[in-house]
């Protein structure tokens, strides 16, 4: 597989080289990547015109969709100019939530799959944001960016390495940026940690663990709360960790992932899947998921190799009933933490030899100032105010025109991991190189948006 | 690699059925191992003659070999008939303790490293157990055995391929057992959760994750306490899980490992190594340690998948600032608990939904019965009591005559995990897989005789 990347990435970055060059000399962007080839175009702290009212086009207004529509509805300079699902009653409730909160009423588009690329097409919007089902995210975002629009995408934001490469050479060739917008990126406490490990408490990182630990079964199972049971299909198709992002994102920010160190190996190994048949037995007795041969092994562990030697757990585990967690730990050389099942954190010269503390003693000396001056508008936000925070720093950002706190890069390196871990599952484990979507430009350290920019 | 170990367990095979068969002859136990090949004698459920005093040499009194001997000098039905270690204070030390305990003065082998061999050559005595340096185990134990005494040794048993092998081979052709004496086997909380799968509360079992997760920073760069320093010497030579037993053995117990499923393949990643060095600028800043190159990655990670799809995840994390922990976790169809760090469980039906629950409303019912008869009598003794429970275990077996708790087959399967993992990492966590030092016999479904032998 590495090989054959190799060859497509080179062949395009060819055919790319002329017209990225044109169109950074026409937005004023840097046309060169730090440490990168020449004559590539990067979207890597690439900014873009700012501008008061940011047009968003919404599309996939179901459970996730209609709480960054309410999310969006709050954000000042902020306009839900268009809405778009396939069913009419939720571009309905979009539509009216839009005029109670003092807004135009917003173009609906409705009625078919496609609905989204007319929407991309007609409309005059600055922003395409997404939360359809995860097979549509890659198609909406390239629709977004080649009618010149920004777009945004709810996890993940692709789901094969060729989706990827596209989403990033579509995002180069039209200076559109193109975001996963991964919330628990702005989850307070894994905020916090990353503040820490800005300010040396953890020394340098060595090692993590994280990932997405939710019993789903009911979820995937029931015939109407996944549209088309679109969730449960995947179980259905694919064997690997179908839902990274949740894990990698924060790590990949305590971790200077694309920053200075970059995700190089992964494998991944999978137990057998009979969760869902369980279930289904117990639950939905004459349907045929009792029977069903599901693709994806109950827990799947991908264990993950960073260039400069750290390594990562990243773990998936839907199919099993369990309290819900994301096993975030953190270790460097001078302490470690961890969430789950309780926040708890050494640090070597503060905590008690040996010992662990609580978390919640560090809180308040190193709260992440941004979540420390959003936390009263997130209050009664979905997730804990963290989806309101993510929604929030998107707007601003394109607002004043800096580049935001995920770039292409970041969403695709993320999302990479499902199809390079179903590609290890099927080796028998075998290690499966990432592809350097950056082209080089990882060796460059950088700091986040999030660090530089407390707005 | 696997291919070289199938023509060395070929040949090896050829040339043991004769011997083998006499052998089993003689002693009356099977020489057919269900499942396995034909004429190769098994070492599985074998038991010894019975025998009221069991008379004991025991080589390496350190730190742990000095918690033995006191374990061992209060067992009924145990002398301590040899002592060996090369320091000849060390055996003073056990000579007196001995002669308080009201038994005979223990001869006493010391003075060189070979020592050991005398007393197994000279003395008659029915085990030979040590807790010398690591490189040391599979040697004693193979003049052990080849001197017509049982072995037993402290973790881990051996450390390549050839050792496991040679040790499985030895104890199939003498009729002797080879034990590995891994305490956290014995801990009670893992007891516990063993004898909860066995109730059926988890349901089938699919994950696993364990470890050993314990700064010794201290400890290995102390200039003696471990005698010349062995300790610290494995992690400048090897990079992978030098320690897996802690974390594999409870593990292997929960998952049938060798009595109806084996552990099939094992990937390994290790970050970079910094902590040893870190540690050595502050407390040893005159030392080579500050700027030796350590092999040892600070936190090595094993990803192993055994044949019936079963997942487990084993940790090594020795070198940096932390909280000692082993990590335990084990997950089934119906249910998973934890460990570290605090101890919880949920099971389906039983545990409020997606809500943990205190392990400890689990353990009035569910108490090994084992742990419950001897924790009076293992009061006071090394690692809160499971060392006494283990060398109890032990005694009593070669006393009865039955089979030990852990046979050479578990031992090894446990150990070699060290090599394996060496290999993979060497390899860029590449699968290798695990030798069948059964020969098939793991498909045979087999109680503990943890759970059949109450005694």
């Amino acid at each position: 597989m590495k090989e054959s990347i190799d060859r497509r990435d080179f062949i395009r970055m060819g055919a790319l080289a002329g017209a990225g060059t044109v169109l950074a000399q026409m937005t004023g962007c840097n046309s060169l990547t730090p440490g990168g080839p020449k004559n590539v175009r990067t979207m890597m702290g690439v900014g873009s015109q700012p501008k008061d009212l940011i047009k968003v086009g919404y599309v996939g207004i179901g459970h996730q969709g209609s709480s960054h529509v309410r999310n969006l509805l709050k954000i000042e300079g902020c306009q839900l100019a268009a809405v778009c699902d396939i069913r009419p009653e939720r571009t309905d409730w979009a539509s009216k939530e839009t005029v109670k909160a003092g807004q135009p009423e917003p173009k609906v588009y409705t009625g078919d799959d496609y609905a989204f690329i007319r929407m991309c097409q007609e409309e005059d919007l600055d922003l395409v944001y997404n939360a359809a089902p995860w097979r549509w995210h890659a198609p909406i975002c390239l629709a977004a960016m080649k009618n010149g629009k920004h777009a945004a995408s709810e996890v993940n934001i692709a789901l094969s390495v060729d989706e990827c490469w596209e989403l990033v050479e579509t995002s180069e060739k039209t200076a559109k940026h193109c975001i996963l917008m991964e919330n628990c990126c702005y989850d307070p406490t894994e905020m916090l940690v990353m503040n820490m490990i800005r300010k040396g408490l953890f020394g340098e990182i060595m090692y993590g663990e994280c990932g997405y630990l939710h019993d789903l079964r009911a979820l995937k199972l029931s015939p109407d709360f996944y549209q088309g049971m679109w969730r449960l299909m995947q179980s259905v198709k694919r064997n690997g960790n179908l839902y990274p992002t949740h894990g990698i994102g924060p790590m990949a920010w305590c971790m200077d992932i694309n920053r200075g160190d970059a995700l190089d190996t992964i494998v991944s190994m999978s137990t057998k899947s009979l969760g869902l048949n369980e279930y289904a037995k117990e639950h939905y007795p004459e349907s045929e998921w009792v029977n069903t041969k599901f693709a994806l092994g109950d827990v799947n562990i991908c264990l993950i190799k960073t260039k400069k030697g750290k390594v990562i757990i990243c773990k998936h585990d839907t199919n099993l009933p369990r309290p819900y967690s994301r096993d975030f730990v953190v270790q460097g050389t001078k302490g470690l933490m961890h969430k789950y099942p309780i926040q708890q954190i050494h640090i070597e010269g503060l905590s008690p030899a040996h010992n662990w503390e609580d978390l919640s003693k560090y809180q308040e000396e190193f709260e992440h100032p941004v979540w420390k001056s959003l936390k009263e508008k997130a209050q009664g936000a979905t997730h804990g105010g963290m989806d309101y925070v993510e929604d929030y720093r998107l707007i601003q950002a394109l607002r004043q025109g800096i580049a935001p706190d995920i770039d292409v890069y970041d969403s695709v390196i993320w999302s990479v991991i499902i199809p390079l871990s179903e590609e290890s599952v099927r080796l028998g484990g075998k290690p499966v190189k990432f592809p350097d979507f950056t082209r080089g430009a990882w060796q460059q350290p950088r700091e986040l948006g999030i660090v530089t920019h407390l707005y």
